[in-house]
């Protein structure tokens, strides 16, 4: 039987080679012995491990030298925090794109430390757009300006890089290695990895290296990007299985023609979707086009009596986790790299069925 | 061929059969057609994975009614921050004893936040023993007292709980489930996972209710016991796969008998290792025998020009990982929980071995 399709917005499916891989290697990675789980983070085994991921990398991204690549802990949230704690270098306020669910929880945390400035703001429309780049107001005095390519829950993504004189902080969470990415344009990326990375509990972060250094008073050592770049991120015990998951994943990526054709892909990927739900008459998304998500694709049926059918006959196709978020109701379909092509035609198929029976 | 045995202090040992199960499951969690790796941590999947730990955990170590057990990330280093951040409520001081290398960290980061005061310190002999109860200069203001039960890097361990009148904060990292405990008798008890209880990247915490939702100004939201607490540890994705895998753990530590039979067994390891050493005339533990830890144990050999053949040697015997801390020197065995006797023996063997050929 083929593993069914697994649309869960995070932690969420991954290559089906990667698993087998992880799978083979579990008791003795490569004549060593050990479990990856079991290798000590600064044994010569997991160093290469942990190389090897930081070089695909970078190459994947083309990370320019002046960026440190970290593994870190603590997923989104936690760098809610870190980016005020890091970039606020001396200054004392922020600018922030209220963009959706994930912005204004990064929003809520950087008030803890510091006057944010909402720079543009769509939640009066439900956040289903962006406001234009000429309708921003952004504060001069601003440390950096902080927004989340793409909204996870509410399906919303920017398909280009704003450019604001200042420093960018990026919540990358849910569309880094989608498709390729102009890193020198950002002061710090993030992105929690169970979405495209691998398994939840590791964070991959990107910062360019002027902007360390300067935490305010009272930031914890861990929250310190500097202390974590010196060593490596290996400052303290890294989640070293996780690393390796993300490893073999990158490794995925390069065999599959990298960041370009993962593009392509997912592109495809998202306009077979949106068109089925566009031409439906039955399905509805509310994201403005210009700001529709490749990633995650929430959508109502007609009527939300029909959600729980729709569930359950979903599951019986081999067709997985296919709820929205609370806040939005309905559906939500999360297309990773992972999701092949296959499982968006699956899904569509199964949709212009179930409206047929229900419609 | 038997696999080898693995003495590094961490990320440690598995028992085989826990990675045996993994591997089963990789790919399909119990005919669900997910990886854990790939499940919402809010499907009901993946929520009966957790609570699941939970029980196993509160059963393992009998934990009262009035203790939140957590599962969280960023290790103990994490935890030497959130101690005082959550538990100074108010007061503006907290003992430490200083006991060794892990103590000396948790202390170095406490004191961004309060004035530490070092009730007892043992680094004048090398971190080699404790000092005794009544020589403690306990401070009447301090809001708790710090202590590490286990240094994993020094090999000393304390066998019983000082009685101190105030609330204690405990880095249980290498000792938890080792032997049975009583946890009434602290304020909170954390425990990077790496050691006894799974993957790194994962932290155990039992903290006391009363104890919870003080935090200091700026207190960023992850690093609140309480707000942890209040979400079941789901406030933002937790490192699921890290739980699972210490699920699994419990349940083989409940089906060898639970933590007084592991505690006997681990005792009987110690012995076995400590006789050696002791009886052997050529290595040395400096650890006062009140204080030698049943997890940890450092030896040295009479000469440091030895070293490096009896890594190579002990290697080719299946014996890895056996080299001492940077900052102590020579070997170090860290036996814990899926350490089996065998093992030890076979240490014990290699050692004397060793020792008629180079002694």
């Amino acid at each position: 039987m083929p593993r069914p399709y697994n649309f869960s917005a995070g932690p969420a499916m991954l290559p089906e080679a990667v698993l087998e891989q992880a799978k083979a290697e579990m008791l003795d990675w490569r004549g060593s012995g050990m479990s990856v789980m079991e290798m000590s983070h600064r044994g010569k085994e997991f160093v290469s491990i942990a190389e090897q991921a930081e070089a695909d990398l970078r190459e994947l991204l083309d990370v320019p030298a002046n960026y440190k690549v970290l593994f870190l802990q603590g997923g989104a949230s936690n760098q809610f925090a870190m980016v005020p704690m890091n970039l606020l270098r001396g200054k004392g306020k922020a600018d922030y794109l209220n963009t959706g669910q994930w912005s204004k929880k990064a929003i809520s945390e950087a008030r803890k430390f510091c006057q944010v400035n909402i720079a543009a703001n769509s939640e009066a429309v439900n956040f289903t757009t962006v406001p234009a780049r000429e309708t921003w107001t952004c504060d001069p005095e601003a440390a950096y300006l902080h927004y989340t390519p793409n909204e996870t829950i509410n399906g919303v993504e920017m398909h280009t890089v704003p450019e604001v004189g200042i420093p960018l902080a990026a919540d990358f969470s849910s569309t880094l290695l989608s498709r390729p990415l102009d890193v020198g344009k950002f002061g710090v990326i993030y992105a929690g990895a169970q979405k495209n990375i691998g398994p939840a509990g590791l964070t991959i972060v990107l910062i360019r290296e002027d902007l360390m250094g300067h935490t305010i008073a009272g930031t914890p050592t861990l929250l310190d990007y500097a202390v974590m770049a010196k060593d490596g991120s290996m400052y303290n015990t890294p989640p070293t299985y996780a690393w390796y998951i993300a490893g073999l994943v990158f490794q995925w990526l390069k065999a599959q023609g990298g960041l370009a054709a993962m593009g392509e892909r997912n592109q495809a990927k998202a306009d077979l979707l949106y068109q089925a739900i566009d031409a439906s008459g039955f399905y509805q998304n509310p994201v403005d086009p210009a700001y529709r998500s490749w990633m995650n694709v929430p959508f109502t049926l007609p009527d939300a009596v029909l959600d729980k059918p729709f569930l359950a006959e979903a599951k019986s196709a081999g067709l997985l986790t296919l709820s929205g978020h609370r806040s939005v109701g309905g559906m939500r379909a999360s297309i990773y790299n992972a999701m092949p092509l296959a499982g968006v035609q699956s899904l569509v198929d199964f949709m212009a069925d179930f409206q047929k029976r229900h419609g």
